[in-house]
């Protein structure tokens, strides 16, 4: 019985796993898409968003279920709360990248992204890329050395949407309205990923050591305030 | 014991009611700010998301507490499982009260909203005071009947995002980028306020129904994609 239920919580953490590389995978096609007008690649990201959330309801109903029948105390009762919450996490990760290749979709065949800010895009991406991979890593292992990086990589991302706000917002810009809302809301879905992989560190970091951390939520996602008034 | 547990219970209930009635205020106060450019009504705003940040906070300890000490199943544990949920939509909502606000905040002394668009955003305000509001009666007695007026409300916020979007997209927008900019993300404030309204109606369906709605997230917030195709 106690080996069975292990081995589900084992599952938990698995499938949690799965769901940051499919999030890793959708947000680095997305980012493709998204630069090279790549209509196909959009495509692929917005039908793939459907197995993300498939999976978080499979781990939504094992989870309910594993509190209703194994009535799990202690580490294994934060071990299933924590892991509701991070697969909602990762759900809305998904749902961001589905975002960034709708926004390809819709300017094709032009790139939504002007040729200045191919860089800073890129960049982006690849630090979203590497915040849910990092995340996925802090899932399976539990290190809190790597829950610390993550916020790191989050303040990289906040560097460059303040970076790309900056230049949308400049005086010299000359792509039009449209162009400049489109990279507002893909700025903003690129930095609110990373926010949810700062969210995944902080619950495992409640995880380890039980410590609420009150923080874990919202106060962190404030760069484009400060991003504006920078402006 | 299980009179003091359902007591506890209700106290759940009644708490995820207030921060309905703190989001309302917040996003009415929010909405005032905006269209007057008033920083005091802001600032107000803003200094007082940190109380709904600490009853989301006192509620998941609570309802994690609940889970370790009475192990509920059944109806219980789903109202236990609903809240936790409904605790960080509520939440959310207040942060995004707190963004509007912020947005007030920084074109003050002037207004960010241009006065052909007061009335949209003004009803926009409406819509979203009248959704938690109705989030709240759905929360207090369980009305699956309410639960869905939520969606035809959720509706009518989309129809105003998307008006808001065409006007900003016009060619005849006069107003510049800057303003342009701040009227999408104020837009997409009021929408992801409304969108987290239909979550708690859903997680109230399941409560009530038991069926989980694997599109209760995520897929309903759109609005802005075919707002801008539209445009």
């Amino acid at each position: 019985m106690r080996k069975a239920f292990h081995e589900e919580l084992d599952r938990v953490a698995e499938t949690l796993v799965e769901m940051t590389h499919l999030a890793s995978s959708a947000m680095n096609r997305a980012t493709t898409a998204l630069l090279d007008a790549d209509i196909h690649l959009a495509d692929s990201v917005i039908a793939a968003d459907a197995e993300i959330d498939a999976l978080r309801a499979d781990l939504d109903l094992l989870s309910f279920d594993l509190l209703a029948r194994q009535q799990p105390v202690a580490t294994d009762l934060r071990v299933i709360v924590t892991s509701m919450r991070m697969s909602s996490d990762l759900e809305r990760m998904g749902d961001l990248a589905r975002h960034v290749a709708k926004v390809a979709r819709l300017r094709y065949p032009a790139s939504a992204v002007p040729a200045e800010l191919r860089s800073t895009i890129l960049q982006m991406g690849h630090v979203a890329e590497r915040i849910v991979e990092k995340a996925g890593s802090v899932i399976a292992a539990r290190d809190l050395e790597a829950a610390q990086q993550i916020e790191r990589d989050d303040d990289a991302m906040d560097d460059l949407h303040r970076e790309l706000f900056a230049r949308v917002t400049d005086p010299s810009w000359r792509h039009g309205t449209e162009a400049a809302i489109d990279i507002t809301l893909v700025g903003r879905y690129y930095e609110r990923f990373a926010d949810h992989a700062v969210s995944v560190g902080h619950r495992v970091i409640w995880l380890v050591t039980g410590e609420f951390d009150p923080a874990s939520e919202g106060s962190h996602e404030d760069a484009e305030d400060g991003a504006t008034v920078g402006a």
